[in-house]
């Protein structure tokens, strides 16, 4: 461990030489608060000398159970002998003491964590010692309330209201407004009072180190202050709530946090002091101007608290005392940005007129902001368009693509639920598929609730602004759908009790009752229920997204080493088709063809699968082929000279039919009312020939290209409707459609090439009969172990492979995506079993198999294309892995998350370089 | 294709020096036939002689869709000449012809294919020749009304009751019993109608060649003869039966099938000359005696056919005229047995009191047969144990497990037959495959009843429970493929007269009539009929079958190179425990926990899930707790010393609760009756509880290691009393019991890690509570993708792994097995998508699976142990695979499964070897 260097001091010595050793790139050794007051130090700007212990020595410290590491407490005892020697004063001297603030900084922003200690090194004797060398008793006693009361707080965890409560009893006693109109008597009074606070709420077992005489004291020992102060940084990084941003956001528990402690610099110094916090741009527009606030005479926790209201950046010229340091700060916004090229988001003390630099950061900003301000930069010649178009969070655009809820306007949420798909409605709650659409028909906005939905329910999700139901996760039916609709959805609203019988929802701890017809607000974005109708904000596409997303793809279709990142949308209608082209999708990556026979057409698909009569079964064959080969014709016309992957039929066929169970107990209720004997033969041989067709994993079961071996006609019905529309396309409108077929749920190559030469003796039936020639490339849906594991024998006979990532993710995990979210997948990811939802973000052992298939089918059948086509293709983080791990040449992803890909898309091919 | 060479002699040249090319080690060359009449050649057995055309011909002249091969009928013409020089004689020669027989011979002995055509060469001139040369009229003119028949039968496919029933009419004017009665002026008209017959049911455009000014004439060229016996042999290599064969036994369909061309010899020339098929030793019981059948003036398929009654082969001797031959023949057994060192079939024929050889091979025989003449080979010093031990089919062991009548039951036998295979079976009458394989699927089980069966039959014999036939004996199709297969048969049961077409069966000497449905049992190893289901008992472990398993355990126990080869049995009672001891199982590899939670516990389980009352929920754990533990106290009892791998629950829970769907009727029925709405709501609340447990895919939902997360106090509940077992065990009787802890479905390894420090925890507390130490060792059950793909990564916390191939298999293809074998396994076997029944025999990607887990977790775990415990641990094809190429430690079956896993794994050891 000898050879681990655990310190790094910045900023200047006793000869105001700067002797920082570390910089900004040293991220994940200081942290970022440690790697940047480092990186001011080098660049000359005004910063407080300190030193930053190193992440590694918390992760040691941590995984060692709470036990320092060898060496790493002398070392510390090192860097503070040396900051004793640069400032020229000692901690706890009783004539001219340093203080200093203790803060940590993981190598992320990272709320959650114990923050900051100010004025340690403050006791009894070394107070008088300041108090003697500064003359300033009110700001001593102040200081040191302060310490006591932070340290007990964020080191020792006592109650903070405590202190609050005495400080407040003061206040009134003395008649004032604020603190700083105490007396400094009243001030060493409230130090005395802390104090006995602390002793009383010290575990002595847990601290025996505090012990004096059988009890508790507050230390006396600014050694003793430091230690605690660095092990309590270290303990927080695995508290609860650091833990759970931790995992919300991906971060790695072994990164650990880094501990600054730093010379204290005094903005309660009185009227020439002062403290702030500013960005260098607005982060919510992005407007070249500063943004921030200060407070006169105050710490910096002061305007964290908001207990005094803070005053706009802009107005600090307008104080005498402060105004050299205003002009100095403003002048260091313009080396920051020149230096980080970014918008930086600082922190900062003014001691008696002089400016310090606590910290600066990039800015975060919204997701317009951040456009607006990568664009201006690019202008302005700070950046180039790579950078501007990494500086944009894909994950973020989302944002722009939807309504919001006006959050100007004051609102109470009613209840929460799971952010399914983002975007605001307000409308008429609704508790069925055909009152949607009747209702919406009569020019009322709904909004349907259900339990959960299904296949059954599309016309009226088509219908409504928005859908919300009670049960079901972020990948449920509904919310799958929603999101590919760009419909707002809010799922899992577990408070919502729905009888939808008697059309009304209970709400757990709320006395309202909503009926059908009640207008409700929800905010898929942010998963809330708002009662009422809200005002809404749109935003459209703006410029600065276009100019962006145009960077992005000239970045992410450059051949430069590797190949084209392709984006392609999941569409299966033509309104789909032409949103998807308006939002920049290339072609069409998945056509589902099921989708074509809900609503009138349900009839017809089910006199097919039901009837017993060749004649009738082959009559609905017929009408299915007219009703798609029309639907195929307006598809391909919107999509002209565009690929359009269309994806035979793949669910299992009883989702066609009427639920069992539902006609069982019809059935039932029907015979005990004694209904006539024809009636009940009629349900009861419908219901047996329903039974027939269920199964017990539906999921693993008749579907997909095994409905060509039980029902080839259908197949081979939808082949013919896509190459009659084609020849259709070509020979009367003088169009080029570019379909292609895609083979799903293949196991067995066997399989692919049996389904293949059948299609393609169809196709050439239909070339004949419309003397056109038809090149129509048949791919392969890889979404099973086997098959990835044996792509090398499916590749040589396959024009294309389409990694369907959801089924693959359902069968690699053995997890049935509906019942897993629903029943284990939050526990799993509460109790860190699971760091992301596999479903929404790929794991690596999915990836894994998509890895291996590529290169498989690479060696077996080179010139392929491999494309991916699961949820995974429109989220950021699987973007990346996709392309550059998986090497696939496109993902498809639904309308609205197209320009979130083209920009992951763009990421990733930056990354890739 | 030059270099190929494509035909092999075999038998003397004309100066009695043997000219043969091939040898028995030339299987696949020239098939099973044709190198064993090569090797008969080499070692001076009498053969006519011939040229064998090889397999890879017919595999070129079928794959380039029926077209012959450059060179290869050059080469066939070159050796008809060779053959010509050889004999003598001319093929067509009008004064003393060459005639010659064309058979079949694929690298497996196959039914199913074109078999033999004899007497080819002969034509209107060269019987003539013929008579001249023989003046045998009588002899020629039957031979070639023989050889038309056959000729448009098997060549053309001309139905040959066409051929019968003129014969029949003959016989019957000429008022004769048997064809050898007719007068050769008969017979020569029979030679005229019979071609008459045959121009008549040719289709000219399909035999151009066979076209004379117009019409179809029967040819009268040998070499069109020869060519089309040829074609016709490897066109039938292509035929369904032969497929459906090949695909049961899983033969490769690129094998093809050798064509032997022979000069004839004649068993048809007079009371000297006889033809026959005979064992060397008995093929049912395996005794130490001659075996088959002869005919007197006979030509091979009179044997087959069962037209005249054959004559057992001791008795050859009595004909003076046949007792050279008898002597030779004896002679000859003798020398077979030697050079194969094995049981031989042939076939032979005795021309004018001359001998000739035309087949041999390895004799086809019961699993009882097969034990015997092993040990007794081994005990003559003719093989050593290995040998034995490979000789023994796995697959056939069953047979001698098979059930057996209750003989202790009162039973009257209805007819008696031959024991042609041995086994009882009760079943329903059937007269057709047809209706054998239709109420097969209905769930009935069937006996097939038949006057004889033919290869047609084979799927009907499959779906059977048992055979039965009227006529035929031990070596007729019925014997041989029961045999084969292992289903009980019954031949010959000549007091059966069957009416097929009525569907009934009257019986000699009872006024029993049967009908179909009807129920009766058959004893195939007693030969004997009873009406009505008997009740059936198992049979034991016969001396024979322990001799051969104990030589099979120490192969495969054996440490020579590769780890012994170990077998485990899956018993979830002590019952089953107790069986699989004495069938030889080493340790119990899967304890299945939730059937112990059946019968009248399930009342308990179903307390424990439902119940909103924290103490009724823990009231019912507790009854859980002590249940269990004396469970697995008598398990561990029985199988004290040996590993008990005991898997935590794994199903999901709804198993164990009402079905949701039979509890809505009844409830929409007694709403619809008015019951009280105290009764509906109970049954509401009831439901509503269900239904919250219903998922839509079960085998993927929350089941196996998941329910620890949501119900934790379940599987702690089965870790405690494992524990408390053990330890109680230990501390009272002084006992060494093993258990080990299987947790299943895991599919991250942080659910193995935190599953195994909760188990730990609770172990940790048993054993302190009993003061005992217990070592109860922790390992995975490995059975989907991810966790074979991540082995690495669980491997170095578990102590061993289990593979479940069943839910492996289902997540690999993404089958349901429920459903795929209900829904469209059975279509893609017989579509050849599928070669095999994954759920029967291991497929190579999930084989892959299970070796690609070994290999990384021996790597990250060295000296873990890896067993298997699907149904592929008793499937012998499996385990060979499962040893050698996965390189598990042990597999596990079903205790009646252990004794065929057993030889099975010593022949996995002896190839791998």
């Amino acid at each position: 461990m000898n050879d681990v260097k655990r310190v790094y001091r910045f900023g200047a010595d006793a000869a105001g030489n700067d002797v920082t050793e570390g910089r900004s790139s040293m991220n994940y050794v200081l942290g970022g608060k440690g790697a940047n007051l480092a990186e001011m130090c080098r660049i000359g700007l005004p910063v407080p000398g300190g030193f930053t212990i190193t992440c590694q020595t918390c992760t040691d410290y941590t995984s060692a159970g709470d036990t320092w590491p060898e060496g790493a407490l002398d070392e510390i005892a090192d860097a503070v002998q040396d900051l004793e020697a640069r400032m020229g004063k000692r901690l706890g001297d009783p004539t001219d003491p340093l203080l200093v603030s203790v803060r940590s900084g993981a190598p992320f922003s990272m709320p959650g964590m114990m923050d900051t200690v100010l004025n340690l090194g403050l006791t009894d004797a070394s107070a008088q010692g300041l108090i003697t060398q500064t003359a300033a008793e009110h700001f001593v006693w102040d200081s040191y309330r302060r310490f006591i009361q932070m340290f007990s707080n964020v080191v020792m965890g006592i109650d903070a209201d405590l202190f609050e409560n005495a400080l407040t009893e003061k206040r009134l006693m003395a008649g004032v407004r604020t603190d700083s109109e105490l007396s400094a008597s009243t001030l060493h009074e409230l130090v005395e009072e802390f104090k006995q606070i602390f002793c009383s709420h010290v575990d002595p077992k847990a601290h025996p180190e505090l012990v004096q005489e059988g009890r508790v004291v507050f230390p006396q020992d600014p050694k003793v202050q430091l230690k605690l102060a660095i092990e309590a940084v270290f303990g927080s990084w695995m508290n609860e709530r650091a833990s759970i941003y931790r995992k919300q956001h991906g971060i790695s528990d072994s990164l650990g946090t880094a501990v600054n402690v730093q010379a204290m610099a005094y903005g309660n110094k009185g009227e020439s002091s002062a403290t702030g916090v500013a960005f260098t741009r607005n982060p919510a527009t992005g407007e070249r101007e500063r943004y921030g606030d200060f407070l006169v005479n105050a710490q910096g926790e002061d305007v964290v608290a908001g207990i005094r209201n803070t005053e706009p950046i802009q107005d600090m010229a307008t104080y005498p005392a402060l105004a050299q340091a205003a002009d100095d700060l403003e002048r260091i916004f313009v080396i920051l940005e020149n230096h980080y090229h970014d918008m930086c988001d600082i922190e900062f003390t003014i001691e008696q007129g002089k400016l310090w630099m606590l910290q600066t950061r990039s800015g975060k900003r919204t997701a317009r902001a951040a456009l607006r301000i990568a664009i201006e930069m690019v202008e302005e010649g700070l950046i180039d368009r790579d950078t501007a178009v990494k500086r944009i969070d894909p994950s973020q655009l989302d944002q722009l693509l939807h309504p919001q809820l006006d959050t100007t306007a004051s609102f109470e949420v009613l209840a929460r639920g799971l952010n399914a798909s983002p975007g605001a409605a307000v409308g008429e709650i609704v508790f069925s598929s055909d009152d949607a659409v009747k209702r919406s028909n009569e020019g009322h906005p709904v909004i349907l609730v259900r339990w959960e939905t299904n296949p059954d329910d599309l016309k009226g999700m088509v219908a409504a602004e928005g859908i919300l139901t009670s049960h079901g996760g972020k990948t449920s039916h509904a919310a799958v759908i929603a999101r590919g609709m760009g419909t707002p959805c809010v799922c899992g609203v577990e408070a919502f009790h729905i009888d939808a019988k008697a059309k009304e929802v209970r709400i757990d701890g709320s006395d309202v009752v909503l009926h059908e017809g009640d207008l409700i607000s929800i905010d898929g974005g942010e998963g809330i229920v708002v009662l009422g109708a809200m005002p809404l904000t749109r935003a459209d596409l703006t410029g600065d997204l276009e100019t962006v997303l145009g960077w992005a793809d000239e970045i992410r279709l450059q051949e430069d080493g590797s190949h084209p990142y392709h984006v392609r949308v999941n569409a299966d209608n033509p309104d789909d088709a032409a949103l998807a082209l308006d939002f920049g999708a290339e072609a069409i990556g998945l056509c589902r063809t099921e989708h074509m026979f809900l609503g009138e057409r349900k009839n017809i698909i089910q006199t097919y699968i039901l009837s017993d009569e060749v004649q009738e079964r082959s009559r609905a064959l017929e009408e299915l082929l007219r009703v798609q080969t029309s639907d195929f014709v307006e598809m391909f016309r919107t999509m002209d000279r565009r690929d359009v992957v269309v994806r035979l039929i793949d669910p299992p066929l009883h989702e066609f039919l009427d639920d069992p169970r539902e006609l069982a107990v019809a059935l039932a209720r029907r015979e005990a009312e004694g209904a006539p004997q024809d009636e009940l033969s009629l349900l009861r041989a419908r219901l047996r020939r329903i039974d027939a067709m269920a199964e017990s994993n539906p999921m693993l079961g008749l579907r997909g290209v095994r409905l060509s071996f039980a029902f080839p006609d259908l197949p081979l019905m939808q082949v013919r409707a896509i190459a009659t529309a084609a020849a259709t396309l070509i020979r009367d409108e003088g169009l080029s459609p570019r379909p292609e077929i895609m083979v799903p749920l293949v196991s067995v190559a066997s399989e692919h090439i049996q389904m293949r030469s059948i299609a393609e003796r169809v196709i050439q039936e239909v070339e004949s009969a419309f003397g056109v020639a038809l090149d129509i490339p048949i791919g392969t849906m890889l979404e099973l172990p086997r098959a990835c594991l044996t792509a090398d024998e499916i590749a040589p006979l396959a024009d294309f492979f389409c990694f369907g990532t959801n089924d693959l993710t359902q069968t690699t995990f053995g997890f049935s995506r509906d019942d897993a979210e629903a029943k284990f997948i939050p526990a799993y990811l509460h109790q860190k079993l699971l760091t992301a939802n596999p479903f929404e973000t790929i794991d690596s052992a999915v990836l894994e198999f998509v890895r291996m298939a590529v290169s498989k089918a690479r060696t077996a059948h080179p010139g392929m294309t491999f494309g991916v086509c699961g949820e995974h293709g429109g989220d950021p983080a699987s973007i990346s892995q996709l392309f550059n791990i998986a090497g696939v040449d496109y993902v498809s992803c639904s309308p609205y998350r197209v320009p979130v890909a083209r920009l992951a898309a763009a990421h990733a091919k930056l990354a890739n370089r």
